[in-house]
């Protein structure tokens, strides 16, 4: 669970009777059932940051997270193939495990089944986990099956390993640190953005091109499990997280478990090219879909100025590329966007909210 | 996950066009799901039993299960409070680590969350999680929260540890090996027999804290997690589950991890009081909540006929009591009950599934 400070004060006031699930928000309602959690010796992390660290003994840490894909919440059964489906339940995992830094190694798939689901989907989603869990020597090591009369769920525990010292929180990041992300952000917002706007006149003027890998980023994101080692390898990352939520929010995290502020540069911003040309057709701005757009499992890490040369070519070196987009600040400058002209504006923390329908972003 | 060989055998022959979840049932269908799953060496027990056993290195193993509770179909908002399902989706999942003589430590929790469900419903669920929690030692570290259009659904996934070579499996039974199980059998069935029955003329004849300890015995079951865990500690044991889908089903289980059959003696067989009172009102055979009524969450075990006073011992020690109730047999014997008449008749595996609604059992 990943609440931000600014939930955990809202969570403060919520609390109403009759105050339902919805009005908290996700950050608010995690923050309130979290708050005051017993913990353990051994817990070296526990809520708050992508996974949790648990102490294994003097050499390692066991690293542990879990997130769930829901029909008609997470995808779309008409717009996702089961494979796809399968896919992206593991990958969403498997980019919180590479945002601590650490080695995936074995998986629980907890189901929940429609009885009238098709078995043929079944398969296809198992097709789909599978193929990517023997791409990263992912065991699948238990798991539950459990009926519903709602719709289909599957919830997926991912466990991991990071040598002791060498795991990446969101904390540790410090003002002055720069501010880097891999790959290139919006194209699954773009995606999201095509499939809920049906065969509109604004989709035909979209090469098709455009809209299958849109539509790929969407359905079946690739984890940057690979990155996230290289990275934690370096020794030189102070902090870390994946863009799950959206820019703008993973980086209200960072900056939230770090103390800091933030300064992102709009014209450094690696918007994806699909996010450029469905933005283009639906007269949205691009920029906007790269900040607040959500889901694209790259990662946003924070080096100090003297070794981002060390941290690019880490990533490089595993075939990956990363941008500069900005630098931490002291915390009471809060976070802001210098615009091209160089004016600055507040930044929102804006972004994905699992309570919300799909597609929706808050 | 637990499959059994038989269920293993069925999904051979399953597969059809436009085949259903349903169709397979919960076994076959996690066989199926499971067949030939990938593996690495630090696995060292994947799908099939209460638990999966990962290497932590020379010392320990780590356990890992995950278990969901979902509305309508493992629980009533009607008949149980929010504590008793907090409660309760630890509790099942604390019996599968009891099971493999672990000791629990470290607990994710995943809401799938109607977003009109109360915010009083939901701390009351934390609030149940979290005593049931503090009273093991157990510390809930992550989780997630997810939107669903469909009912309420708590998944939780509770790792622990366990000494190498201390762990208790499911396989290792041998024939001669005396059966025992802890406490008593049939009340949380009796709990389900009530709820389904509502205040029908039966009812009114069973007495009240009958009533009220059959409810409880269904929304509350206490995990025997110390038992579990002494009766580890002698080293004597040779197989050992949790009572989740019925005293016949997990039977049958055990004796196709060890490949043995099993003699149940039918009179020797612990019925809870709750049962007795229930089925005496409804017309129904006690013994039949005891075989196949499920939930129970007791432990069965096998042990060596002269290590037999050792075990009870052990969980005499720890305040709890256990029964002989059989004894493991040559696997060609099949499963049978021995009748107070001294007539022998097969027990056929029925008992709790996971994909029928709430209160059937298969």
């Amino acid at each position: 669970m990943e609440p931000s400070d600014s939930a955990r004060d809202c969570a403060q006031i919520a609390g109403e009777p009759g105050m339902l699930a919805r009005d908290l928000g996700e950050f608010g309602l995690i923050a309130r059932l979290t708050a005051g959690l017993a913990t353990r010796p051994d817990v070296a992390l526990g809520v708050g940051d992508d996974a949790a660290l648990l102490d294994l003994g003097p050499d390692a840490l066991l690293v542990a997270t879990c997130d769930a894909q829901v029909a008609g919440r997470h995808f779309l059964w008409g717009v996702a193939t089961p494979e796809e489906i399968g896919h992206k339940a593991l990958a969403v995992n498997l980019s919180d495990i590479a945002a601590m830094g650490a080695e995936p190694l074995w998986a629980l798939v907890s189901l929940l089944l429609p009885p009238t689901l098709s078995v043929d989907a079944l398969d296809g989603i198992y097709a789909g986990m599978r193929q990517l869990a023997a791409r990263f020597a992912v065991a699948v090591v238990g798991g539950n099956v459990a009926a519903t009369d709602g719709p289909f769920a599957l919830d997926v525990t991912l466990l991991g390993r990071v040598r002791r010292g060498a795991e990446l929180r969101r904390s540790g990041g410090k003002p002055g640190d720069v501010l880097l992300v891999t790959g290139r952000l919006g194209a699954a917002a773009a995606g999201v953005l095509l499939a809920t706007s049906g065969d509109s006149q604004e989709t035909g003027t979209i090469l098709a091109d455009m809209r299958a890998s849109a539509r790929q980023a969407m359905v079946a994101p690739f984890p940057r499990v690979v990155e996230g080692r290289a990275l934690a390898a370096t020794g030189v990352v102070d902090a870390m997280l994946d863009v799950s939520d959206g820019l703008a929010a993973d980086l209200s995290h960072l900056c939230a478990a770090s103390a800091t502020g933030a300064l992102l540069t709009a014209e450094s911003i690696p918007v994806a090219p699909e996010a450029e040309a469905v933005a283009r057709a639906f007269g949205r701005d691009p920029l906007a879909l790269a900040l607040t757009g959500g889901e694209d499992y790259e990662l946003l890490f924070a080096v100090p100025p003297d070794q981002v040369a060390l941290a690019l070519d880490a990533v490089r070196a595993v075939g990956a590329d990363a941008t500069v987009i900005g630098r931490l600040t002291e915390p009471e400058r809060g976070m802001r966007l210098r615009l091209p002209d160089g004016a600055e504006q507040a930044l929102e923390p804006r972004g994905w909210d699992h309570l919300r329908p799909f597609g929706r972003t808050s």
